[in-house]
């Protein structure tokens, strides 16, 4: 049976529903770094051939959602709900992709960790008996960005050391209530959390508190050690932000030897010049949909908990000397449809 | 038994969840409107208490959570999830209200439609047995919009004679798996159509097509008559979008009698010069969490269609050259817990 108990941020899902497909979309700059090959389609030149860099983050994530259809066999019309986001003001990434989709849809703001909260909800949807398949695409797109949150490119602004580097990426996944899995078991949805930040080039501290607290309390929720899981993935703390996450756990007694984030490993930190890694909606699903989802069915790893994070703040609430408040949502993925408690 | 068939994008809630509380706070001008004794708290500038509109809207949706909370008799730590939303450029207004607030936290973007998006899913992850009480709150504020969408207030451009206002308003819902009522009994989640309207002064013909493709459906997937309803309210399409939607509606031999719409019901279009009407997230969840709701309390209706619409465009997309594209999820509300099919 499902089971939340009440106070608890963690749902048990008594049907864990079964990834049925999942591909990435991803620009140029992604494909020359050390994930390349769990791409599924890699830009020339970032345009994805519109003339916008908006409509070309809309064309990303139609095609990433495309192929992740023709992976489940599935057309669009068997999809029920369909979940997406990015990080475009009012979100048209997303509205614009799904237009013509013929979906029932939900849009969603969580930042970074929209494809965990898009997850997050299609899985309780399936578990809740609401349908048979669910889509999640979310994406995020360097020039659209860099235009929105900082400067127009052809300044040329400079980036602070604490920086990331925004994915020119796409990621989406189609769940199916019944399949091979892998599985998605469990999800802890995360309360915000703002320690007081102010730095917009510093993401990775304002979210790491976010991540701490999502992490301990799925740890506790669930009663399993962090040596339960092969992999504990953040979403885009990068260097720093992971750093700061280690080091909040370590005060808690908690020594994580299995912990990666996907900003750490999209770039490389030698060659790639992005300072503290990459970051963006797109950074989390392109590593989620290739790398680590490829990775199970490889039979790499068996246990992951993936953890997207988000930086819930504007342009306009940092002009206005707002702090970052930060949110993560946990995503307990395992091959094994009832794993060991 | 939740059904949903394939293909369908309605759900009939097994459990169909109860409004154990809800509430409103709106602006000067809205309390000066036809609604005015509907609603839980009437600003006297605007500002409340803030030094800036969007912390203004922030502190508005802050309270008509309190509110609703405070009626439903619960504290914040009781409420498994919080759906919230607003058009606010990465959801500001949302994300800052909920800050503090310690509830697990899923941010929505859909636009005017966001309380139907809202009511959804929070209907459904407590029909699917993922908690016992789910909050939803929405917010919109006259002056954040203005300067977001159009232009500053201090420039006094002219607006066209089928602009609509953005209400300053924020409404909040509690809902619960058990209660007496008015209950969730089912949902139709709206696919984006778009029919090429560039004109994002007129919102209303943007959205119309949504609303009659969501209504339809909702008449199909149910298997009920127009006149099953006591009244089928649209979120904000305004006098020209209302228009079009009967229009639309009559092609197909479907004459709504019983139709109005928030954007309608909130201003006075004799005395408030809105031109067109009202709108905003905050306009159909005020409309929705006093009168409607009240009024179902109070034995007026027994059966409302709560369809709240909205358009998914940004500024950026319209200097694009982007037509709207339009959204809108039907609610069905009954004081009966298993109305008759």
């Amino acid at each position: 049976m499902t089971t939340k108990k009440t106070g608890s941020q963690t749902v048990t899902l008594a049907c864990p529903p079964s990834f049925a497909g999942h591909a990435n979309v991803v620009g140029k700059k992604e494909g020359e770094g050390p994930l390349a090959s769990s791409f599924d389609y890699i830009g020339t030149d970032d345009t994805f051939g519109e003339s916008t860099w908006e409509k070309s983050e809309s064309a990303m994530q139609k095609q990433a959602l495309a192929l992740a259809l023709n992976k489940a066999g599935q057309p669009a019309s068997n999809i029920d709900w369909l979940f997406a986001g990015d990080l475009l003001n009012q979100c048209i990434g997303s509205s614009f992709a799904a237009r013509g989709q013929e979906i029932p849809f939900f849009g969603l703001y969580g930042a970074c960790s929209t494809m965990g909260e898009g997850l997050a909800l299609a899985s309780m949807t399936l578990d809740g008996g609401f349908g048979e398949w669910a889509g999640v695409v979310v994406s995020s797109h360097f020039c659209t960005a860099e235009r929105q949150y900082r400067t127009p490119l052809e300044y040329g602004g400079q980036r602070t050391p604490t920086a990331q580097w925004t994915t020119t990426a796409a990621g989406a996944a189609i769940l199916a209530r019944e399949g091979p899995g892998p599985y998605i078991t469990h999800v802890t949805v995360g309360k915000i959390v703002d320690k007081g930040i102010t730095d917009t080039n510093n993401m990775g501290a304002a979210m790491a508190p976010a991540a701490y607290d999502t992490i301990s309390t799925h740890l506790k929720d669930t009663g399993r050690a962090p040596s339960y899981y092969d992999l504990i993935v953040t979403g885009d703390l990068g260097n720093l932000g992971s750093e700061l996450l280690l080091e909040l756990l370590r005060q808690d007694g908690l020594e994580l030897s299995n912990h990666t984030d996907c900003g750490m490993l999209i770039f490389d930190p030698q060659s790639q010049d992005v300072h503290c890694g990459g970051s963006g909606c797109g950074c989390a699903a392109s590593v989620l949909t290739g790398y680590l989802l490829n990775g199970m069915r490889e039979g790499k790893w068996n246990n992951i908990l993936f953890c997207p994070t988000g930086a819930l703040h504007s342009p306009t609430s940092a002009f206005q000397g707002e702090s970052v408040p930060g949110i993560c949502h946990a995503i307990a993925i395992s091959t094994q449809r009832s794993p060991q408690a």
